[in-house]
């Protein structure tokens, strides 16, 4: 019988922290996280698949951000309703209380390739978590696709800011000045008059 | 000692999509594919890590794009150097000749979802070619960054297109087409004056 096992994901992520910064990622056992963490092993693959995915949360960022942007007002631009989306994620997932944590992960990522690769699939997975949030207010196809990749790169771009040890930001200021950022930088790619067909 | 095998990638690719198909890609190992094509099983593991990346040619996109945006005139706006290096592929590696080759090839990844995997992280290393291109054509970093995720949306878009089946337009003609179609979306996605502080 499972026990309940109260806030083990956020319990098995901080015991793999700490483990990975006293002896090394590779030398860290999925049994010494859970061990740490004063949880079962069986606990860790109830919530995780694997020892990269403890810091990858369970689809943390999607659910509260696909939510907001369904929330968003109907009349509002789709860059804006993407904005909507950072707010909640401010309120909810990257609270100044979590940054300690963000700037020890990404420590830890930033050493291990394997760990940046499951970091860009997860990225992509959130791209199309957003495309599908997007078309889902009723925008064509293109356009919500567009909005979703010009987001997330806003959202990896403020991320890495407010990870930044010495950063004091809170994160939906940085966010929005990113997407400000990107969506300034959109509009000065296009090309030469006549140059693409139009569709 | 190595044998020179003259054109060993595409004798390999070939036989793994003919094998794919007969038998599945789940039953089909290296060896049998090096077999297949005449080749030895050490000649495969000297182009290709494992089984997945015969699909995914030696980084075959990112060089002739790369070099092509490079050779674009100096006065290009950023999605017209894109331009250059679609046409770039459309010369070299998306030929006519080519897409039987690619239709099946993507009939294969879209049943497997490690295939996509493999095939998304492919796409984020590419668009990281392509904003490091576009840097050193001296565009400002964040500049760099949104060109090649737009561009990178409209090499995907055309090339889902050029690989459907029913598909008879030549790839340059449709990546030139979608470059104007992910262009015109992203004058589109633009928020309410003043929402967005300007950096």
């Amino acid at each position: 019988m499972a026990r309940w096992e109260p806030n083990a994901p956020q319990r098995l992520a901080d015991a793999a922290l700490e483990l990975f910064a006293e002896r090394g990622y590779e030398n860290t056992t999925v049994l010494d996280i859970a061990q740490r963490a004063g949880l079962a092993k069986s606990t860790f693959f109830r919530h995780f698949q694997d020892k990269r995915e403890v810091l990858f949360g369970e689809n943390a960022l999607a659910g509260p951000l696909v939510a907001a942007i369904a929330a968003a007002p109907a009349e509002a631009a789709p860059l804006d309703a993407v904005a909507c989306g950072f707010d909640a994620l401010a309120r909810d997932v990257f609270t100044p209380a979590r940054r300690a944590f963000t700037v020890r992960r990404r420590a830890v990522i930033d050493a291990h390739p394997d760990l940046q690769e499951r970091e860009a699939l997860k990225g992509v997975s959130l791209t199309a978590s957003m495309t599908r949030a997007m078309a889902d207010r009723g925008l064509p196809d293109l356009v919500a696709r567009v909005t979703a990749e010009l987001g997330a790169l806003a959202l990896r771009i403020a991320y890495r800011r407010w990870s930044d040890s010495g950063n004091t930001d809170e994160f939906g200021a940085l966010a929005r000045r990113a997407l400000g950022e990107v969506q300034a930088a959109a509009l000065t790619v296009e090309g030469g008059p006549g140059r693409f067909p139009r569709p």
